[in-house]
């Protein structure tokens, strides 16, 4: 969908103009007080000669030029007959305030609905809305927003797109934030948010891309700009309702967002690299340190400098808890430190510079400069709460330090974050002078080393390593029905799952035949697609070994099931070699309605259960992401070779996950959920061993 | 110690009193920025007549007055001579800003700090620092603080004691805090932290106490007073470094102080009902939370209240990621409410009020009202960014509406609190009246869940059931040694810990007849305190039964001890009846140097050592007690009938924990360390079985 006249409109027409309160006089307040002169910005009211000084036309037709967008200030009503007075002159691209439609829940509503997309779509308009707050384009200076926002220097390389405008409001109420679009999707029923998504993606205005998600509607649209963007390594940093399932209500109840599960989403944001943050103070934050550094770090390695022990302390800490990494400083860093530093000081990572560097603008960006030139480091945290209430003359010296050491190094500056301890105590003159010269001021320590993490992740994630594909599904849902055990088995088999030989036998005669030619001992089980608690219905028996126990066993199933399934197909009995034990492991997949199959590993029985220990990602994936997936597992070492246990064969693991998915994406459109459990792992070179398996389809 | 007439003196003289810039005209600005005329401070400084246009002495001895306390702004060799020449005035406080003392980590520093400290004594007068900041008493208005901070009304109930000047300094540039007392304890070589604390614990001025720590150098006055506080439900809030090696390393550089093992100090505070925060953010936030509210809610269970859809779901969602109870409502509550809200609205905990509320302050009120009244709900979370930059008309409608519902419930109002969702957006003005009506403003979601967790479990901790006493060490350290198994199981047998029957064998003839007469089949280890690893050095066979296996055995185990272990000293070979499996535990102490014996339990195995899921508490336990720290364990479940497995014997283990508790108590002079690994635990009614113990003493 081609955004350029809604979103980068040369022309525009603000219907509904007015000097009252409401849509039409805050909008066009926030045009006078953003746009220069020269734009051509036409208001309409047919009550009104002249809005706030400025000329008001009757319609729309009576605008002296081309429109390409069109502001529509009034109410429902309205909409239609103006969309058709606008196409007329050449009007691409209308915001719709007006409330009254799907977000209702009445069929008038819905109706409604309805009504102005057929229009839009008949008229080729690019609809914004309804029942949204508008947007602001801060690179064209294009205010369409619905509410007032306090006059400010805004333009940056942040491009917002929210499903609320309270959202996007807040955002814009951020003294810090900088932007280059700032949408409010609303209803998003014309122009989808995925649509805006890509428009960002493309645009070379925008760095990071910062979003408040209620709901994705157009999933293979917003993968590809997942896609897109990890691929040109412009940062997509994600707010989503539904981490809870109260969470989940709420926006569906908000914006009639039906969402898939929490875990699919996530695992897509993790495959793509993109950003997952808890709350719009994160969500703003992330932003913004993304949008002001010059640069990611070359490595996830962190320096931190304060000026107090308790500071320092409190970054070593905190630091801790959330897993940054603090690197030894080199010996040739360690010296140069000491010479610069106090004799009582004691030089480390974190360092604590002492008070004694707060009136030395000279000494500060020596030891700024020493720390930074440390190979180990890859970034620099420095610690300072700015204070707006009181005098603090150290602020100057701290800001000169980094500003000198940013104008050496150039272009080999590696990035610096400072680390307020309190944040409501920030200089916002000495903020604006830090962002100038790529310096963000991050919350304080909880918010601050959290984020941290996150852009570690960021700078470790490999794109060219990862798969780029996902099987999206066309189709969901519907009746299901269950595959039995050797079914299941045998799908797997066609996409190269090892699994054992095994037979179903249909007779005891059978059975002891089979079981008298073999070496070893069977497992015996009921082979029934209708019986899926095998055991709980005496339908399994283990460890049979020769003719005669296999004959009785066989008689033995059979009865049981009889007994307690009368009603059961039966289709014989599965003999399945018995499986030396392993490491247990579960291996199973989900497929999402919208993100399509997501595959779920971990060890088995209690560690997925009370720990919740599993790793999940979208299929199919690749052997790189299956390794990826075992080692973030806390039970991995369980894999790697435990308190000198053999290793297990990771390899086959690895390969055996990688088939999996792929069976997984190749029947995206029926299957609904696959499990493996246990899966058995052996030592290194003695691969794994599939001991049950249940897959269950939708019917076509 | 007597802390009157440093904390709350009648007359002061200010001693180095100047205008310039530094700690001596910094005080006098301080002074003369807050204290009233009528207040008894003087000015001494022999080269100025007057300081600031008031009249100046030219020595203590010339103050026309009494001088309880001296604030000492003049360097480290002018101290002493002061402090003889105070006390001849009465004088029985002194503030020591100066440094060049034991943190100088020189042996002059020492010396001097020594000196110090044995003149303060011999005038009895309380020191505080030296190398400190001071501090101020807001309830009498007492300025003797280092730094320069914003006139500001402050006078509040949160009492600080801080071991860094900085974080005190960062305290009190906090717009929103209010302080009973604000004290830098500096060195505290002279009067301690633990001193500050018991001040503040007794005084009635304060209600919260805050505390920065790096180390505790008294640890049984440190335990007194937390106990104290939880007695009188006054709580304590406390920001600790030394959660990492890096911490811990930074807080002993910076102040010297050696602490005992975070985890120790961790349970300390948990059994004390103490609050522990991560950051100075979360300190401040949490103090003025607990300070703010006039009292806990009566149940942890929280309704959440906002004006959009995307500010509801991320209140849900952060909740859920902290822990927080979001009952629902009642029938009632959700009828009334459907009355209150728009048609579309959907009543609900979280709840969305939607916007159409954000002008009426009648019907905020009632909205509030109804929630509020819910039997439910023990506290309300208004979720609400307050802005003070751009216009928001709705702020006051807000304010109203909960201003009205204070009045009405008058000390019926259940705690209410406003969580913004940006921080840098605040407005201080609602913020102080909101802040009149005792409703606190919160840092956003992230920190504000996270403190409101911290918050639940003050609300459910009950002192009551605690046991009141912690086993501190009078002596800890020096050489070690360990205990045999058997030995070490007969002194927690000498506790009631439940030990089977075994003996020590010395000849394989005694082995061969011991088993004969036995039923079962035994275990037998070798026994000798310098074998801590029986297995590897095959000192242990399993599953002997008989007498020829018995015979046959203690000869095999003498033979590879002999061989592996040649400087061995052997009693002999323990025979103890093989335990049946059970559900493996473990459970051990650790003698903290400081804090004394904490226990120490878990699920063995892999479940302690990749999952970390343990639970400490210091000795000794109550069986309550022990039953929570059960109950806190992740694995819990395994032992509480896990998918229809019986019931472990969890009395059994509660009391086996309490005697374990009690032996280590009772040793805490003694004991470094002590294992009981793996303790099985056996379905409801038949106990445990202790199949291993090691206990490791220090010689006396």
């Amino acid at each position: 969908m081609d955004l350029t006249k809604l979103l980068k409109p040369r022309t525009i027409a603000v219907v509904g103009a007015s000097e009252k309160e409401g849509f039409g006089g805050d909008v066009c307040r926030n045009i006078l007080s953003y746009m220069k002169e020269s734009d051509n910005v036409y208001f309409v009211n047919p009550r009104r000669d002249k809005v706030f000084g400025r000329p008001c036309f009757p319609s729309v037709s009576h605008v002296p030029d081309m429109v390409d967008l069109m502001i529509v200030c009034t109410p429902q009503k309205t909409v239609i007959p103006l969309l058709e007075e606008g196409a007329k002159k050449g009007c691409g691209g209308a915001v719709i305030f007006a409330s009254g439609y799907g977000e209702t829940g009445t069929p008038e509503g819905k109706k409604n609905e309805k009504e102005l997309l057929e229009k839009a779509k008949e008229l080729d308009i690019a609809v914004m809305g309804p029942n949204c707050a508008g947007y602001v384009n801060y690179v064209d200076n294009i205010q369409a927003f619905a509410f007032i926002s306090e006059k400010r220097e805004r333009k940056g390389n942040i491009g917002v797109v929210s499903q609320s405008g309270q959202l996007c409001l807040s955002m814009m109420d951020c003294p810090s934030m900088r932007f280059s679009y700032n949408i409010s999707a609303g209803n998003a029923k014309g122009v989808q948010m995925e649509d805006y998504m890509e428009f960002l993606a493309e645009d070379e205005d925008t760095k990071v891309i910062s979003l408040y998600i209620e709901g994705v509607k157009n999933a293979e649209k917003f993968v590809d700009v997942l896609n897109k963007a990890a691929a040109k390594k412009k940062p997509v940093v994600v707010l989503k309702a539904g981490r809870s399932s109260k969470g989940q209500a709420i926006a569906a109840s908000h914006t009639g967002s039906l969402s898939g599960s929490d875990a699919a989403f996530d695992a897509l944001l993790k495959k793509f690299g993109a950003v997952r943050v808890e709350d719009l103070e994160e969500l703003t934050a992330m932003s913004l340190l993304l949008s002001t550094i010059p640069g990611l770090p070359g490595k996830a390695d962190f320096a931190s400098m304060n000026l107090s022990g308790g500071e320092t302390a409190i970054c070593a800490d905190v630091g801790y808890l959330n897993g940054i990494s603090y690197p030894d400083f080199t010996e040739e860093t360690l010296r140069a430190l000491k010479e610069l530093l106090p004799g009582y000081a004691t030089p480390n990572n974190p360092l604590d510079m002492t008070a004694s560097l707060s009136y030395d603008a000279d000494l500060y960006a020596k030891a700024l400069e020493t720390v930074m030139d440390d190979p180990n480091v890859g970034m620099v945290l420095i610690g300072y709460t700015l204070l707006y209430e009181i005098a603090d003359p150290a602020i100057h010296y701290m800001y000169e330090g980094i500003r000198k050491v940013v104008q050496k190094k150039g272009a080999q500056c590696k990035p610096i974050a400072v680390i307020p301890f309190a944040e409501n105590t920030r200089n916002p003159e000495y903020q604006q002078k830090l962002f100038e010269i790529g310096v963000p001021v991050l919350p304080p320590p909880v918010y601050a080393f959290k984020m941290l993490k996150k852009l570690s992740e960021l700078v470790t994630y490999d794109y060219a390593a990862a798969s780029h594909t996902i099987a999206l599904p066309e189709k969901s849902g519907g009746r299901t029905y269950a595959l039995s055990e050797h079914e299941s088995k045998m799908e797997l088999k066609a996409f190269g799952v090892s699994i054992p030989e095994e037979k179903i036998v249909t007779s005891p005669e059978e059975a002891a035949e089979m079981a008298r030619a073999a070496q070893g001992a069977f497992a015996m089980k009921i082979e029934s697609a209708d019986i899926l608690h095998k055991s709980d219905v005496g339908g399994v028996m283990l460890n049979v070994s020769g003719g005669s126990e296999a004959y009785e066993a066989y008689g033995r199933i059979l009865e049981n099931v009889r007994k307690n399934c009368p009603d059961a197909r039966v289709n014989g009995v599965l003999m399945v070699p018995m499986l030396k034990a392993g490491t247990e492991m579960i291996l199973g997949v989900n497929n999402d309605p919208q993100f399509g199959p997501v595959i779920m590993v971990g060890m088995g029985g209690v560690f997925v259960e009370l720990f919740k220990d599993v790793a999940v990602y979208p299929a199919p994936v690749n052997k790189k992401e299956a390794l990826e997936l075992l080692r973030s597992l806390k039970s991995w070492r369980l894999l790697n070779g435990y308190r000198g246990q053999k290793k297990c064969d990771i390899n086959a693991l690895c390969e055996t996950i990688v088939s999996v998915s792929k069976f997984a994406a190749a029947n995206k459109n029926t299957l609904k959920e696959l499990d493996i459990n246990p899966l058995f792992v052996y030592p290194e070179g003695e691969g794994v061993g599939v001991a049950d398996s249940l897959i269950v389809k939708y019917k076509e």
